[in-house]
């Protein structure tokens, strides 16, 4: 899995029922500093995450159809839950509540 | 997902009814700023896209499948859609009607 | 998939029965302008394909297994046709009897 | 596989029985030297590791369901062992018992 | 596939009987010229390669649960075979009985 930050939403029209009511959000990845590493994912949204927000994000396929609950569905990349705080040799570098 | 540019075609005889009537598209990849990464990804259309359309790419080869409506089927990345929008920090980078 | 062009074979005895009659290729992959990238990779063969051909490689165990018409086989990379032309900008990249 | 070393956790809530009980551990990867390569992965825990210790992990979904015993689970990498030695060109990267 | 050289081992105690009985080896990846890439992997031993052999490495995982012959099994990358010959524009870079 990776964190990311959601910095955007994709809109498409794509025929499958899985994407009817669910946003594509465009996601920088980020490395263990908590800063962007220049990589980015466009992911499913399936916690109704907001911009701005540090998520993480599985990024294969039987993963994400388990997390939607629809298979078949043709998605590889989910965002799966907000980081409530991230800690790297013990200091905090996503902190809680922030 | 990725989102890609498509720039051009390709022309393979391959043995496998799924090829029969779909078009294999190069797409150029392009960053979170609309911009090429200089990676690119020869993907099986599924919307008949069209030359220089910003498309949706999923790149994993059960959700493939599903898209095309044929399991079995050798493939793994499939254009599954047209962007028709993409904002970053709130500013379109891609705006409808472009 | 990848297009790649077929630079060499690799010999190899493997206790499996998908690679009795089936040759590996070593092939360089290219970039949308025809030109080496750099990587590499090595796939079964399931066309016959030759040296110095331009070739499409999918790269994805199910598809893998599904064009050689044997599952279970442990291959993830195939050969599954020659390019017979690819197009960039409406420009021959690959053109068709070269 | 790949060896990384446990330099933090991740705490997230996420809406999947699998988490319910297991840290989710952001490990540093590691060259065949031992020395950090630059990249990362979140991991799910499935020895009870501690920080600072070498460990391997597997990044594949399949595996990482049997692994920790519950299928349909969205994970993809588990960290599946500490690792007690490591031998290159037969010296020792990692000894034992350090 | 890719083509390795073993150059070490990683003793890890891992809770599958899939590992009780097989080495894990060390491999640095090589390019197309027989030289190391930089990249490395870590697979599970299932043809008995000793330390400094070119081997052939898959690295799925349903192709790797077939060639130990057990499933489930929590592996993906596996050393399948030892290259006896590797030919690049019809010169040996890996020769036979070297």
């Amino acid at each position: 899995m990776k964190v990311g930050r959601v910095v955007g939403t994709v809109v498409s029209t794509i025929n499958s029922p899985v994407f009817d009511y669910r946003k594509l959000l465009l996601c920088d990845l980020l490395g263990p500093d908590g800063e962007a590493t220049g990589g980015y994912t466009i992911a499913v949204d399936a916690i109704d995450a907001g911009a701005g927000e540090m998520v993480l994000i599985i990024d294969e396929g039987n993963g994400a159809r388990q997390i939607v609950g629809q298979d078949p569905a043709p998605i590889r990349a989910v965002v799966v839950g907000v980081v409530d705080e991230m800690t790297v040799d013990g200091a905090a570098v996503i902190a809680p509540g922030t």
